[in-house]
């Protein structure tokens, strides 16, 4: 039996739910911590897991090479591609964890009779942990330099999510104010939590607002920059994107930086080799009728709005993602 | 930016999701049917599809040469990977929609605490459809000829799903009398409605009965076969399977054929090439807590039972998996 690339394109879909529950039952990490063999039915008598099933997770890894599985399946070392898998493992969350019920279910949910409502499900706590481990290596130390640099102390993050960031600035910077700015009541109860948990909540409030309606209040006067990640793309299309940095503009009217970091649309054709992510993200969003802005619609909009492009730092991981850091003269 | 061996794996599970819908949308048996071009927004339009999303499914294909896609994405026509794909797409639909649940909640279900009562979600009405794919080509064929080679013409299919191989060995013969026997109650009422529609309510008859509990009724009395399609491993672990095994013996005192076809255990070494499904099949077990037996196990078990083998016939598609033809003497 030889195995050809449909077999191939099938074991590696298998992999790719491997991966996503090899991080999730702390397996990655595990490995990642050392170069020993792990002890398979140890590590799942240790995390209370069922041995067989931590043993076929496992074949599926071995199988792409992110470990080597010893012949009697006990024991497994991180393979040629493990740090691959390592750096990239967030998108495979995503994909499978925090986007499954929309993949799975991806047949229905193209027929126009079911796309009205609510008619998208997915996991969002998922989707959040996926979001913070693809920014962590790449995205986070550039917007954290481009605030050092700026001398900016005062910030609002608008789909705060997690309030990671807000948190991370504080910690760098003991002078660092912030307003994390979200809709979804678990994000928000999720940041209030880590501000509490961190400390910070003399320096740090978490509010709950639409990114698409923002409005002026007493605590956003003294703000100095705006920033916004991996969310930029919910504002389109076009006209309401505009409409929305306009009131983003007023709402924050001492703001002299604005940081909008997201994916965009690629427009590789379908013949170019895609890196990962992107299809996928891509697809997601066609799926839900979320149009994505490209890079150029973006910056066009933001300068129609009144912003300034200070610079533009495109991101190899995440693929076709960019930290756009925009100015303006002061309002008053 | 290089498409590298872990893009690759990602890029391969959204094309995988590709071809599950694809196929349930009807585009595949499109493409399948004609040479020509499919237009993909009248398709959409026909079909009553989000053109938008449909185009995203097709760009998931043409990744992978399934298709190819247009430049300017209006039109699809077969790739070099179509042929392989349609062959082997119920084991694509089995996988992320049958399975589609117990692989996005793998990490879950892979939990002690997590694996009690029925804790495994699947689609089984996509089962249902993939088995059926699955099996039309290769397994079926075989089936039929033993029976019509052994003169068989009344017999039992125990799970007999959708009741599709009774109603097609009552087509080939007008003598053939035969009855289905399945668990679940979905099953039943598709096969109750399938014989009805076929006209064939007064050769076959559908009855609830659980395998691994058979009694002897009178409508069994006469029963020459029985046979047994991809749920044999249900019965196991071994002790429980011979004791399955002789309570069908007695349930059908003079069937002198069984027929049993199943996927079996692979035993593949973690660093062989596997074939499309097996990975998927062994893995989906693994999480169900359900074992699998060996080809070796099988047959063992089968002849501790009273039934000597006459025939083992090994399919390359559906991969690991056997036509096992028993025989034994008639009982009385
Ligand atoms: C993909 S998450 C990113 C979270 C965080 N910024 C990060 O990069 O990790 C998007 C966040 O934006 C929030 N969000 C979406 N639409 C929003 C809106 N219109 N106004 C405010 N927040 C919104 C969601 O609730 C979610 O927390
Ligand atoms: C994978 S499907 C195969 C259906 C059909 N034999 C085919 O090959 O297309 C397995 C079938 O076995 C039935 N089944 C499972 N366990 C059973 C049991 N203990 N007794 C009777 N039927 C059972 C299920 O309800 C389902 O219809």
């Amino acid at each position: 039996m030889k195995t050809n690339v449909i077999d191939n394109i099938y074991n590696n879909t298998v992999t790719a739910y491997a991966i996503s529950a090899a991080w999730e039952l702390g397996l990655l990490e595990r490995l990642e911590a050392s170069e020993q063999p792990v002890n398979l039915a140890e590590f799942a008598a240790e995390q209370d897991l069922d041995s067989p099933s931590v043993e076929a997770v496992t074949r599926g890894l071995a199988l792409a090479e992110v470990v080597h599985l010893a012949a009697d399946r006990r024991t497994a070392v991180r393979g040629p591609q493990f740090a691959e898998t390592w750096a990239k493992k967030g998108f495979f969350y995503w994909l499978t964890r925090g986007c499954g019920d929309l993949f799975r279910t991806m047949p229905e949910l193209v027929r126009n009779e079911r796309r009205t409502g609510d008619y998208v499900t997915r996991d969002y706590k998922a989707i959040g942990l996926a979001a913070r481990d693809a920014g962590f290596s790449y995205v986070d130390p550039t917007f954290y330099k481009i605030i050092a640099d700026r001398g900016l102390s005062v910030g609002a993050d608008l789909g705060c999510g997690s309030g990671e960031r807000l948190i991370k600035l504080a910690g760098r910077d003991p002078e660092f104010r912030g307003i994390g700015v979200d809709i979804a009541p678990g994000a928000l109860a999720l940041a209030k939590a880590s501000v509490d948990e961190a400390g910070l909540a003399d320096r740090l409030s978490v509010v709950h607002g639409d990114a698409t309606r923002m409005e002026f209040r007493p605590e956003f006067a003294d703000v100095e920059f705006v920033c916004t990640f991996m969310m930029g793309h919910d504002l389109w299309p076009r006209e309401e994107c505009l409409n929305s940095l306009k009131l983003i503009g007023e709402a924050f009217p001492k703001a002299t930086d604005l940081i909008v970091c997201d994916t965009y649309r690629s427009d590789l054709a379908p013949t170019e080799q895609h890196p990962v992510f992107t299809l996928g993200f891509e697809t997601a969003h066609a799926v839900m009728g979320q149009m994505l802005p490209s890079l150029g619609e973006w910056t066009e909009v933001l300068a129609e709005a009144g912003w300034r492009t200070a610079d533009i730092i495109d991101f190899d991981l995440p693929p076709y993602t960019a930290l756009m850091h925009l100015t303006r003269e002061q309002a008053e």
